[in-house]
């Protein structure tokens, strides 16, 4: 079901339906002559080298909604693929209270070989794909699947699910209106982060230039640590994102450039 | 006393001061094979081509702190290096109130083009010659000039001057306070634009990662209309950053890494 390309893996790339998934920071794989960027192994199983729970949610999302899923196959620590080319937010010398060794005073040479071989293939992917189904679906509306640790630099967040937007609210809007509604979930807009971040990064490239629907899920990591909890979320996503896309309507899905 | 590299001016290149200035939207220049853009050659000469005013400003600056001023060879509208590498932003479809045709519906491979062809060199002068000042002086301060419109969407601005800055705001919080206290001058922090419009991006690429100190001035393009108007807004500035710096302290110019 997965197909491989050169530093990125698309999951059901002949997903059908109108959503184009991504999840940014599914793995926490750092190629070997990077030596571990310096850090201890057990430093790379935690939030800052990935989303943990973000890949199977995603993964089960796109079974769900018949889409395809692009992920790069890097950890964010080595290049962050939800950050501008060669932008130091890309190769981080800090990560919450860590200092990140292998990053540490890269020129911008280096910050762009990482570019060059990391980023470009997933960017690459992401706008052939929403264009595909732009052409053959008529529509493309991007969804990309995050995960938040519940304990940010020793404090407790409470927010359970934030739903994040950079200029175009529309389907964030829609989402909230649904998810609001819900009992049993505190839910924030532009939480735990937004745009004022950088996160938003991937929405603003990809989907405000075409008028694309759009919208960026972070789901707090406790609530996503097993399988049965992973599916469980992805089926909630998946009715959220397909309420608020007929609440918005057939006819508001592009923006015309006409 | 200017240098010309492919597609980027440096002015002063040989200046020895502690500060960098960059002015990234000097020229409304537009090469001959976008013919115009398709716009109007009236269009051309308003500020969504270029920053009126900024140039000379820039370079009266420089010569008062003997600094370089990097600037690119081309229009915002074609490439605005003050944006992320390839990003729709760097090449608007619409300015303001005007739809800019040349750029309706660039491809993915459009805008990297652009970027390699105008971006490119510009961050790598930037880059180049602030390490340059770092290794040869101790020290590289990053100040960005730019002018703003006193008319925007059909409402007049009041702010005569802006001072803006990401997450560093040691300079600008400098500046600002001396400002403050000058009569005759109605300044704003991160007015008439702040960071979440994605202004700062050459503070947040160049300066950020290397702890340099930095700020954005924005100045309405109505003060700075005549020669003189220019070359005493440089003297204002020149007078404000010095300041600034020495209420700052040599000790803290940069941010140590180890």
């Amino acid at each position: 079901m997965a197909s491989e390309q050169a530093g990125i893996e698309v999951f059901n790339q002949g997903g059908e339906g109108p959503f184009v998934l991504t999840c940014e920071h599914a793995t926490n794989e750092v190629p070997e002559e990077f030596g571990n960027l310096g850090l201890d192994d057990a430093l790379l199983e935690t939030h800052i080298a990935w989303d943990p729970g973000a890949r199977p949610v995603a993964e089960a999302l796109a079974r769900l909604l018949d889409a395809p899923l692009i992920m790069p196959q890097v950890s964010r620590l080595v290049c962050d693929c939800n950050r501008p080319h060669g932008s130091a937010d890309a190769t981080p010398a800090r990560s919450e209270i860590y200092e990140i060794p292998g990053n540490r005073d890269l020129t911008l040479e280096q910050r762009e070989a990482r570019a060059r071989r990391f980023y470009e293939p997933f960017r690459e992917a992401v706008d052939r794909t929403l264009r595909h189904r732009l052409q053959s679906c008529g529509a493309a509306i991007l969804v990309t699947i995050h995960s938040f640790t519940p304990i940010f630099k020793g404090k407790a967040r409470d927010i359970q699910l934030g739903i994040l937007h950079d200029a175009d609210s529309r389907l964030a809007d829609a989402v909230l209106e649904i998810v609001e509604k819900e009992a049993g979930l505190i839910v924030g807009r532009n939480q735990p982060y937004g745009p004022e971040d950088g996160v938003t990064h991937t929405l603003r490239f990809h989907a405000l230039p075409l008028g694309l629907l759009n919208v960026m899920i972070e789901i707090r990591n406790d609530l996503i640590s097993d399988r049965s909890e992973q599916v469980g979320m992805a089926r909630r996503l998946a009715d959220y994102l397909q309420e608020a896309l007929a609440s918005i309507g057939t006819a508001d899905k592009t923006v015309s450039h006409a």
